[in-house]
C-alpha cells in the first residue's frame, strides 16, 4: 500500500470515529423528539453538548490536517500534486473534508461554545415569545443571535455578501446572485398565478379533507404509503413527534417521524410522503463510505428536493391517487363516500394564501419563502435592524400573498429557524422545488412508462432512478454536477413553474 | 480553592465527560432492545464499541491516574496524607474511583479488545447453539471464553480464589470463603422446605393465573402499580423488551421494561414491580454526584436486594393484594369472578420444583443459584473441564430440585451470562434475596404502619426509607457498611430464610 492510500485510510478511519460520535448525538435527538421523559430535558442537552464537542475536537486535529494538506493545496480547497494522483472518489472525498475542516477550524472552540449557548437561549425565548404573541421579548435575543452571525461571517470571511457565507454552510456554492434573478423569475411567476387562481370560476372545495379521521387508521395508510415508496421498514421506522423530521444514524437506520390530527387528512399523510423522501435518499446513501463526506447528502437544497418530489410531483398528482384512492376509501368509507379520485385531486391541490408557511399549499409556499430570503438579506446585509423585523413582514406579505397577520406568533415569530441562528436555511427550501421539478421532468423522460407505474402503485422504477441518479453520490458532486449529470440541464425556475402550472390549469379550469 | 480541592474539580469534570458517552451508550443499548429496527444491528454495535472504547481510553489517562495517586495510597487504596484532608465524600469518590481506574488499567486494550470480540461471538453461537438444542457448537466458543476469564484474573491478581477476583467485579469485597457457609445455610433451608411443601396436604391452586388475560390491560395495571411504587414516569417510562430490564442515563431518565403473555399475568406484572425496584434505586441517585461513584448504584448485590424487596416482599405480599386485587379485579371480571384475595395471594405464591431460572417461584429461585454457583467455582477453580457441564447440571438438579432436564437447552444452555463471560454474577441474586429480606425487616421495625400502609396501598413510606437508606448513598460505603448502617445487621440468611418459612406456613398449611 502506497503512502498516500495509508493516509487516507487512517482519514477515513478517524471520520469514521467521529461519525460513530454524531450518530451517537443523533439518536439521543430523536429520542429526545420521541420517547424521552419530560425529567431528562436538562441532562440530555448536557449529553449530546459531550459528545458534539467532543466530534468536534477530533475534527480539527493536527493528524486530520496532516493527511488533509498532504493532499490538498489549502488556497484552492482541490488536490495538490500528490492528490492528483488518487481516483476521483478519493479526491473528492478530500475536497470535501477539507471544505468542512477549513471552516470548522476557522470558528474558534470559545466562539461556538458561546454560538451554542446563544442560540439554545435564544431558541426557548423564542418558543415562550411566540406563545405569548410577544416580539419584544425575543427582540434582545434575536439581537444577540444576528450579532453571533456577523462574527462567525467575519471568522469565516465571504466574496459579494457576507449572506453568500450563510448559505453556503447549507447549499455550497449557492449565492445571492445567483439565487436573485431565479426567485424574481419565481415571485413574478407564481404572484401571476395566484391571480388566476383568485379568478377561477370553479374553485375547488377541500372541505371533506377536514372531516373526523381516525388517527390509527391515519398512520396505517401513512405506512402504507411509505412501504410502496420502497422506505425500508427493517431498517426504518415510523414515529410521532411534535414536528415531523428525518433522521439517520447509518444508512441501515434511519427514521422519519410524522404528527397526525383527527380533524385533518392532509398533515399525517402529506409528513409521511415528504419525510419518506428524506428517508429514502438517506437509506439509499452508500454503506461503506458511512463517516466520509462520499456517504452523506449533498446539501439541504438536494435533500429537500427529494421530499418535495415525492410530496409534490408524486403524492399530488393524479397518477397517484388512481392507485391510492381506492385504498385510501376502504380506511375511510364514510368520510369518502360519493367523492371519486378527481374530486380528491382537486381538494388536495386547492390553493389559499395564508399566514403559516408549515401549512402552505404548493403555489403559496414558496412566496412565503421569498419574504423571510428577502429579510434576512437585508438583515446579514445591515440594510434594516431587528426591531423593524415585524413590520417589515407585514408589508412583504401583503405584497406577495395578500394576507396580513394580526398577530406576530403568526407573522414574524412563527418559524424556529432564526432562533438558533439558521440565516441563509430558508432558499434551500425553495431550491428543493426547483430541483424537485427538474429531476421528475427527467426521469419522467428516462423512464416511459413512470405515469402508468405510479397509477398502478409501483413506485419502485422511480425510487430506483433517484438512488441511481442522486442517492448513490452522497457529496462526490457538487449540486451543480449532479443536477447537471441528472437532468442534463443547469438550475432553472422555469420546469417548476411549467409543472404547476399545468396542475392549477387541471384543477382550477382556467384557459391554458 | 486548595490545590487538592481544585485536582477533585477537574477529576469530576473528566469522570462527568466520561459518563456522558457510557449514559449516551447505554440509550444506544436500550434503544436496541426496544426500538431499533432488525437492520441497525451492526451499524449499532460499531456505535456502542466507540463510545465504550472512547471512555475507557479517556478513563484510564495519565491526567486522572495523577489525580488519584495525589490523594491515593496505591498500595491500599486508601487516602494518604493528602487524602485524608478531604472530606468522607471525597475520600470515598477517591477510593472508589481508584478502584475502578486500577482494575481498569490492569487490563491490555488488547485483551479487552480480544474479550469484548469473543464474548460477542460465544453470545451469537450460544443463541443457535441453545435454539438447536446443540451443546456441543457451543463448547469451543464457552472454552475460550473461560481461558480468558482465566487470563483476565492473570492480569488482576486474586486472593485465595481466582473466582473471587470475578466476583468482586460484581460484588466488591464478596469471597468464595463468605459465600460458602451462606450457601450452604440457605442450600439446606430451602431443599427442607421444599420437602415440607411437597408433603402438604392443601397446595394452593395456580390456574387462574393462566388464563386469557388482555395484554394493553396488563400493561395498563403494570403501570399502575409502578406509579403507586413512587416510580416518577415523568422521569421514566416502560417499554417492551425480550428480557425485561432497567437502564439509566441519568437520575432524570431511568427507564424500565417488561414483556407480557397473553396466557400468563405474572410475567408482566412481576416484572413491572422487579424492575420498578431497580428503577426507584437508580432514581434515588444523588443527581449532583452524576458520574461519579457516589452517584452509582453500589453493587448487582445491593441493586436486587431493591428489585427482590419490592418484587417479593411487597408484590407477593397479602397486605400488597389487600389493596391492589380490587383494582385487578376490576380490569378482569371475568377471569376473577368468584376469586377472593387469599385465594389470589396463594396462586402466586405457588411452589413448583421446575427447569428454567427465570421462571422459578421464590423457593426454588435460589436453588437454581446453588446450581450455577457451585458450577462456575469448579470450573474457574479448574476442578472440572467445560465439556462435563451439562452432566454436573442434571446431577446438581436432580439433587437439589429433584427434577432433571431432558433437554440442554432446557438445562446448562438456558442462561446466556456465561456467554458473554459472566462468571461471579449469579451469587448476586442470591445475595440479593438475603439483603432485601433483612431491609425489609428492618423497614418494617422503623415504620410501625408499614403493613397496614401496603395494605391501603400507600408505598410511598417504604420507597422513602430506601431512598433515606440505600439510594441516596451511591458508592459512598462497602456492601457491609451500608447493609451495617441501614439494618444494624451483618449479612445473614436467617431473615431470609425465616420469612420465606412463614409465607409458605400460611400458603401451604403445614404446622410452624
Amino acid at each position: 500500500m502506497s503512502q498516500t492510500t495509508d493516509g487516507l485510510e487512517k482519514l477515513k478511519t478517524k471520520l469514521l470515529e467521529i461519525q460513530h460520535l454524531r450518530d451517537a448525538a443523533s439518536l439521543l435527538s430523536w429520542d429526545q423528539e420521541t420517547y424521552m421523559p419530560t425529567g431528562g430535558g436538562q441532562a440530555r442537552a448536557d449529553h449530546i453538548a459531550t459528545l458534539q464537542t467532543l466530534a468536534h475536537d477530533k475534527f480539527v486535529s493536527p493528524d486530520i490536517e496532516d493527511v488533509l494538506l498532504h493532499h490538498i493545496d489549502p488556497m484552492t480547497g482541490l488536490a495538490n500534486s500528490k492528490g492528483t494522483g488518487l481516483d476521483e472518489a478519493s479526491q473528492a472525498l478530500l475536497r470535501e473534508t477539507w471544505r468542512d475542516f477549513s471552516r470548522a477550524k476557522k470558528l474558534p472552540s470559545e466562539f461556538i461554545t458561546r454560538l451554542e449557548r446563544e442560540c439554545s437561549l435564544a431558541q426557548q425565548v423564542w418558543t415562550e415569545a411566540r406563545q405569548d404573541n410577544n416580539f419584544a421579548t425575543f427582540l434582545p435575543n434575536l439581537r444577540t443571535v444576528v450579532a453571533l452571525k456577523y462574527e462567525e461571517v467575519e471568522y469565516l470571511g465571504y466574496t459579494d455578501s457576507p449572506y453568500n457565507t450563510l448559505l453556503d454552510t447549507y447549499e455550497p456554492g449557492a449565492t445571492v446572485a445567483q439565487l436573485q434573478p431565479l426567485f424574481t423569475t419565481i415571485r413574478e411567476g407564481l404572484v401571476s398565478l395566484l391571480e388566476q387562481i383568485r379568478q377561477s370560476p370553479t374553485p375547488p372545495n377541500d372541505r371533506i379533507l377536514y372531516q373526523t379521521y381516525d388517527t390509527d387508521r391515519q398512520l396505517e395508510f401513512g405506512k402504507l404509503v411509505l412501504a410502496k415508496m420502497g422506505y425500508d421498514f427493517s431498517r426504518g421506522r415510523l414515529d410521532l413527534s411534535a414536528h415531523p423530521f428525518t433522521t439517520s444514524f447509518h444508512p441501515t437506520d434511519v427514521r422519519v417521524t410524522t404528527r397526525v390530527f383527527e380533524k385533518d387528512l392532509q398533515s399525517c399523510l402529506f409528513s409521511c410522503i415528504h419525510e419518506g423522501g428524506h428517508g429514502l435518499y438517506e437509506q439509499g446513501l452508500p454503506p461503506g463510505h458511512h463517516g466520509t463526506p462520499l456517504g452523506e447528502a449533498l446539501s439541504l437544497g438536494i435533500h429537500e428536493s427529494q421530499s418535495r418530489l415525492w410530496e409534490n410531483s408524486v403524492g399530488r398528482s393524479r397518477a397517484f391517487w388512481e392507485y391510492f384512492f381506492p385504498l385510501l376509501k376502504d380506511q375511510f368509507p364514510n368520510q369518502l363516500s360519493g367523492i371519486n379520485v378527481d374530486t380528491f385531486y382537486a381538494a388536495i391541490n386547492t390553493v389559499k394564501p395564508s399566514l403559516i408557511r408549515v401549512e402552505a399549499d404548493e403555489v403559496t409556499y414558496n412566496l412565503h419563502i421569498m419574504v423571510r430570503f428577502e429579510i434576512e438579506l437585508d438583515v446579514i446585509e445591515k440594510r434594516v435592524g431587528v426591531e423593524d423585523l415585524p413590520d417589515l413582514w407585514r408589508t412583504k406579505m401583503k405584497e406577495y400573498l395578500g394576507v396580513v397577520p394580526e398577530r406576530d406568533a403568526d407573522g414574524v415569530l412563527q418559524d424556529v429557524h432564526w432562533s438558533f441562528g439558521a440565516f441563509g436555511y430558508f432558499p434551500t427550501y425553495t431550491l428543493g422545488n426547483l430541483y424537485a421539478a427538474m429531476l421528475f421532468n427527467k426521469a419522467g423522460e428516462d423512464l416511459p412508462t413512470l405515469q402508468t407505474d405510479i397509477a398502478q402503485g409501483n413506485l419502485i422504477p422511480l425510487k430506483e432512478w433517484l438512488n441511481h441518479h442522486i442517492h448513490r453520490h452522497g457529496r462526490q458532486f457538487t449540486s451543480k454536477e449532479l443536477i447537471q449529470r441528472a437532468t442534463g440541464q443547469t438550475l432553472s425556475a422555469e420546469p417548476f413553474l411549467q409543472s404547476l402550472r399545468d396542475k392549477m390549469q387541471e384543477v382550477y379550469g382556467f384557459p391554458a
